[in-house]
């Protein structure tokens, strides 16, 4: 009498922001001064599955792909590295400040809020077309028209109400941090806004230690930074963030082949995780950014819509030039293969690339929203006969949290004994727990609240011929099995091979 | 003829930076811009040897322990947290700048450089005076003291040679960053110095979600920043690190038994991981912090000498005493067990905290410092005979960072398409990886290298039995097995059991 759900609309966000506090995934940071604005702590369910998350991409690029290799570089890199990559230059938001309530917005969405509502009233051709305007203006960098534009919009501020606006200026997305405790005129070292940057500049350190040869891979997990004025959407957008990105380096000519295999190869791996094909879309980028030849997101259908979740881009040749011209050291790569039209070695070129990049924080929301279920289960028989609702979260068992947890059905005759046995073993290949304490039901909501995959309950049978039962969290079914056969039966439900065969 | 000699001096350090660079393991961060000063950035070998070790601590105490959950909290933290730590107040470096070199130096180090010249020339006396009247100075932060030291000790600047120098002060070792994006009137955000403080904020959070009962721990894995003026021995001390941290929160008066408990058990898994008993030792603070009762580091005998890889403290009720009572938010557990004094529960108490604290980047130099190997080898016989040095990383194949290389003995009759087999069969669950360029001689040199502890050969019997061998990174002998069994094989010689089993 199953009937899981998930939730499709932004309130239900609400209800799984209250799940992540209350049952140990995600707290706010800094809670007890009450909180840091877009910055979140993982709490101790929540670093177990974001890491459960973080290795299973880990390994399907570098231990999956003979030709990608891992990096970990440092968040703090020389300041050179972001002039050279345009983010000194070029990484803005545009910002106005209403004089009277001294609060500060992001130009670029008062007036997309504007256009919405244009939408909303009904004119959706004159919402486009403030839209299309705001965009000539920004790419023009034409600040005082987007100023102007605000204004003949009669855009007032939310807090006071009035039209008392700043001049419109670019503020940088950086944040930026001493230079040097020993040099007080060194120029200030930036808290990186992406993690790829860290693989550019050690290509050639990375290709000739690892003796890779194009085509080849370079994957990186690892913390960024921005400074955003528009933070919401709990984890969704957050100021201190983690990327997964692996930056692929090809011969130059078939970077579209490898854009649409990683396009494709990106998205089994979310199915395989779990999320359906139909909440999953690619959406092609309409405006390219300056480096880019070709860009898509996968992106995923959260409670507040469908967003971006991971990009893939082909990024050309422009990272690697910029520092070769920057740095004056060569980026180059000698490719021995022989070009079938020429006849002799392609030589030295300068590799283009094909990025992946996602946002962990994103994967763990998503993963988490769609796990999160509800469903209306009947108990009991005639007049005792009750309807509840069940709320569980439905996460691929290798993901869980905790793998298993095992039950002594009462606290006596040896059974919380055999229990701590069964545990004293497990721990080797799992996260396990024990729990003692309460009836045997309110513990398997604990756990189903958790998303642990499997109940283990030690009864009075176990201690007559070391079996047990299992009850599966999806189903509530209960199997029998022998103490010896659990740690093949949930290494086997649990195993990276069963994830990854399907890709 | 086996001879294997560990490196025990500082001169061998630059060996081992040099092998770090050469095979993957550590690159000078932003190297092509010329390096940033004490950052580092792990390449592909180092990555995985690092993923290695934080997944073994990690596992040892998360996954062992029932009472040790895990926590991930952000960089960036409320300002007041390190009000309330101390560390906005008491977190310097006393500086002095030499007026002519307009370098800026430690004013401790250069008079403990000075009275380590009185030791060297045989006056152990008037140098451990010296020593004593700095400290008496800094701890009455008297810093004008310290500077008539310096003069009176007629110490100059190497640079300018000149004893010009400003006053002293003191430098606050953390990073600032901006607080935030919309309002320019907020504090700067500091980069976390430590990741203590993120487990104690979260305390009640954590102990409630959980569902723990005090004596429980919370472990963590992150990055921490500190503006280090003397920053020095690759990457032993670096500005940006990471910690492996875990707080045991217990019950006032059983701190000394945890205390005990934990210290010795944190030295056995370093044990556990391949550093010798001889290379290891205890040292005892002879100074406590304000916040401590009792601390220990347990040393490695690294090349440069005994130095601390990992802390052990007992914190009192300290820090969560300092955060109850600036944020006004009661940090108390209320512990239900019964006092068998008083027949009554113990009640609501802080708790107080054992901590242990091991660098990341330390035990990675440790590891790698220990295994690097040299012996002499004699090969060939009769005028044949040559002796050789072989150089290999003798690393625990637990943490190696390539398990298996599997080598077609030559690129035909078949035996690369059956290396590849192998190949896409164990990449399921371990990081192998195929060689086929090079007489096999020089692939092993390559996989000894890089510690990879087993080669698998194809060779023509291989085609007609589906036999290969195996042949061991250390002993160099070779094991002939069915390629069915080598999923076992390597599976037993790389387990957490095994690893853990001992502790």
């Amino acid at each position: 009498m199953s009937n899981p759900t998930a939730p499709a609309d932004a309130a239900q966000l609400k209800d799984i922001v209250a799940h992540a506090k209350e049952y140990g995934f995600v707290f706010q940071s800094s809670e007890i001064y009450d909180g840091l604005a877009a910055v979140y702590d993982y709490g101790p369910n929540g670093v177990e599955l974001k890491n459960n998350l973080k290795r299973l991409w880990w390994e399907a690029m570098t231990q999956l792909h003979d030709n990608v290799v891992g990096l970990d570089a440092a968040i703090f890199m020389d300041p050179r590295t972001w002039e050279a990559s345009g983010h000194v230059a070029g990484f803005n938001d545009p910002l106005i400040d209403n004089l009277d309530s001294k609060k500060r917005y992001r130009a670029d969405v008062l007036l997309e809020e504007k256009a919405a509502e244009y939408e909303k009233a009904g004119d959706p051709a004159r919402g486009a077309a403030l839209t299309a305007e705001m965009g000539r203006r920004l790419t023009a960098n034409d600040l005082a028209g987007v100023r102007q534009l605000i204004i003949d919009e009669q855009i007032t501020c939310p807090v006071s109400g009035t039209g008392n606006w700043t001049e419109v200026r670019q503020f940088n997305l950086m944040f930026s941090t001493q230079g040097s405790a020993v040099d007080s005129d060194a120029p200030p070292v930036y808290l990186r806004p992406e993690t790829a940057q860290g693989i550019f500049v050690n290509f050639l350190n990375v290709q000739k230690s690892a003796r890779q040869k194009v085509p080849f891979g370079i994957a990186q997990i690892g913390k960024a930074f921005r400074n955003e004025i528009v933070a919401r959407q709990f984890i969704f957008r957050m100021r201190e963030f983690e990327q997964m990105e692996m930056q692929f380096f090809v011969r130059p000519g078939t970077e579209e082949h490898w854009y649409t295999t990683w396009k494709a190869a990106r998205r089994r791996f979310h199915e395989a995780l779990g999320l359906p094909a139909a909440k999953l879309r690619f959406h092609d980028h309409d405006k390219l950014a300056h480096y880019a030849k070709a860009a898509v997101d996968i992106e995923y259908e959260f409670p507040f819509g469908f967003k971006e979740m991971e990009g893939i881009h082909s990024r050309g040749d422009f990272d690697l030039t910029q520092h070769q011209n920057l740095s004056r050291k060569k980026q180059q790569y000698f490719d021995a293969d022989i070009d079938p039209a020429t006849g002799k070695a392609y030589g030295n070129y300068v590799p283009f690339v094909v990025e992946t990049s996602v946002g962990a924080d994103r994967l763990f929301l998503a993963t988490l929203c769609e796990a999160f279920a509800e469903e209306t289960i009947t108990e009991g028989e005639g007049e005792a006969q009750q309807t509840k609702t069940r709320t569980f979260l439905k996460l691929h068992p290798a993901v869980a949290p905790i793998k298993a947890a095992i039950f002594p059905l009462v606290r006596k005759d040896g059974m919380p004994e055999k229990a701590q046995q069964i545990f004293d073993d497990l721990r080797f290949d799992f996260r396990v727990t024990v729990e003692e304490k309460d009836a045997i039901g309110k513990r398997y909501t604990r756990q189903d609240l958790i998303g642990t995959p499997f109940c283990i309950v030690v009864d009075g049978q176990t201690l007559a011929d070391d079996t047990v039962t299992v009850r599966h969290r999806d189903t509530r079914e209960q199997t029998r099995m022998p103490i010896s056969a659990l740690r093949g039966y949930i290494g086997e439900a649990v195993s990276f091979r069963r994830v990854f065969e399907k890709l």
